[in-house]
């Protein structure tokens, strides 16, 4: 796996696919500079007039409800319509979802209605969106991996999307195969807006591969793995450094250190 | 008070209070980035079918008019009919008021039907809230800040809310009791949405304590020292270090730097 | 024209212009941060109620499709029209001209109904604006030169404004007189919103000098030469911490150093 993580990062770096992000204004800097430093090619596009335009010439789409309003989400079914009908895969980012119910139907109808291909969300995002509970309180470490796994099996089997789960340990699966993946670093949860680009870097690297569900992990692997780097780089200075040092790294961390780093598990049920 | 400020800080960390802002495009990634310095939970939500919910579910919430549009200016009458509602204290940042008409009398409008906490503005902000003229230009410093004292006592018993007046010398009142704080460092004036993140930290000061006053002051004598701390690490370098290393310090600085320079004088009429 | 770069730097700082921008979502806070950084007084209004009003007290206005919504766009011919009958003089970034129709169309309508004196955009956008194609693809370096300070002129006399084309080398032109810049570096174009940030810096620069050509120019040397200055303080780390230092040296950089980088050739038909 390692080969395949070093190998759809120079693809990418190589490639520069134009990703169209239709996203939250929380993150949308970050976002494109983060995707700027892997190599891909960032566009933010959101009037209704023009989504369809861009999605169809895009190689991936993301759709992130963070800040949703009526005019983002009704560009978001034309974006994700246009895409669609031109093979252009779809990565979902439920931000807040369970948090409001306009998040939950939203996100939900976006699910109905139009061909998602992976959905990144953390356990509690994932869990609403199938209408489960995610008790994680208290209990112990082991059987919450477990419960997680599970949790992520189910919603990819409902869903019919690869998922990637992450917090302390990330899972992507399709609901058969599941990766257990243990790279990343605190401080991700300190910068706003990491998970948002992890997203996006995940419609990076699934443009360069046939294997969506493989690309996910690759994609978390490597995201992760800059962040080790960038956390022992920014020497405990706290989350500005952090930040600074993460986008230096997502853009020059080697391929050397990136197999060092992956700490990637396969499982098949 | 050092022990205030030590202990509201304390308490922010440990609560991490959810504070949902409506906010300006700008300042929204650097906003979210400082709350989660110093331990907060920033949520940005904007839409009318869902600011409701959020600010019902949140410690506190943040107005601030820097880029308002019609949209924005409903959602800010929903959320915070939804947080008076519920008790949750509201802070409002009046951005440029008196810059436009359509900002004066939508922060006027928002003071006069929602029951706001805590006014965070300028010396222009908040003589514009209350048709009063500030004439600041080559007048003796002495006589320059009994001016503003005397503006923010006399906005805060018009506008029944505790006025927060930043500059040179930042001003706390309720309209009787009065607070002067030295704190701060010129570096902040050459950095975006700077004014703004205070607005949020106060928001997230108050969560803690039972006396809105205080708080409000405990934090800016909070943000003025991670400032200064800030300038001092970022060795006159300029704006882009020093914005990294406060977001840094906003996060790492410590009891003992807090209590050594804060800078705080209280008067009661 | 190393004086001229210099003097209209100073200018800048001692005057702090009102810079009024409706700009993308995603470069607001660089903007912003970066206008503050050159000495400039950055505001952002977008509210149809408000944008002739802001317009109106601003030294110069730049309108930048970057993220444009219906909305945006009729807030742009609003405060054109404003900025029109007040001499306010007005920077057009056609972001994405030519990725979709919508952009195309938005511009071309903003370019024949305003009166807009500097025009600032990539070879493809250029060309998009007056329906040119540029072929840069395997074509020997100096016939494309020699092509992009045609497409430059031939644009600066169709559209009847000052042209900013940027690249490798920068081209300003009237559409008689032509500055060839060699100023900048290549990690510009790794962060996100370098060129909607000169766009700012070139409507800074113009509103203190009676030559928009010359201030014009002058602002892509400065700018660049802050850049190349930064690249080399930033020591390859990656585009974070050349972000970093770039906004530090625009407010930082030296005259003896803006004097010595300056890379400029004047020609005329």
């Amino acid at each position: 796996m390692n080969d395949i993580v070093v190998s759809l990062r120079k693809k990418v770096k190589e490639h520069a696919p134009l990703i169209h992000n239709i996203t939250n204004v929380v993150v949308t800097n970050f976002t494109a500079n983060g995707l700027y430093a892997i190599g891909a090619s960032p566009v933010m596009a959101y009037a209704k007039e023009e989504v369809a335009d861009m999605a169809s010439i895009a190689q991936a789409l993301v759709l992130n409800i963070g800040t949703l309003t009526a005019e983002d989400v009704e560009a978001m079914f034309i974006a994700g319509q246009a895409a669609n009908k031109n093979n252009v895969p779809i990565v979902l980012d439920p931000v807040g979802v369970g948090a409001t119910s306009y998040r939950t139907e939203t996100a939900k109808a976006l699910l109905e209605k139009i061909d998602i291909q992976v959905v990144r969300g953390n356990a509690g995002e994932i869990a609403n969106l199938i209408d489960e509970n995610v008790e994680m309180k208290g209990v112990d470490s082991n059987v919450q991996i477990n419960n997680l796994v599970d949790l992520a099996k189910k919603a990819a089997v409902k869903l019919k999307t690869v998922i990637v789960l992450t917090g302390k340990t990330d899972i992507v699966t399709d609901g058969v195969t599941y990766y257990q993946i243990q790279n990343g670093d605190e401080l991700l949860t300190k910068v706003t807006g990491t998970g948002c680009l992890l997203s996006a870097v995940v419609a990076s690297f699934i443009t360069q591969s046939n294997n969506i569900l493989e690309a996910s992990a690759a994609a978390v692997c490597f995201y992760g793995s800059a962040a080790e780097v960038a956390a022992s780089a920014s020497l405990n200075k706290g989350p500005g450094h952090f930040q600074l040092h993460f986008l230096d790294y997502l853009y020059t961390i080697t391929d050397e250190k990136i197999k060092e780093l992956v700490k990637l598990e396969k499982s098949i049920d």
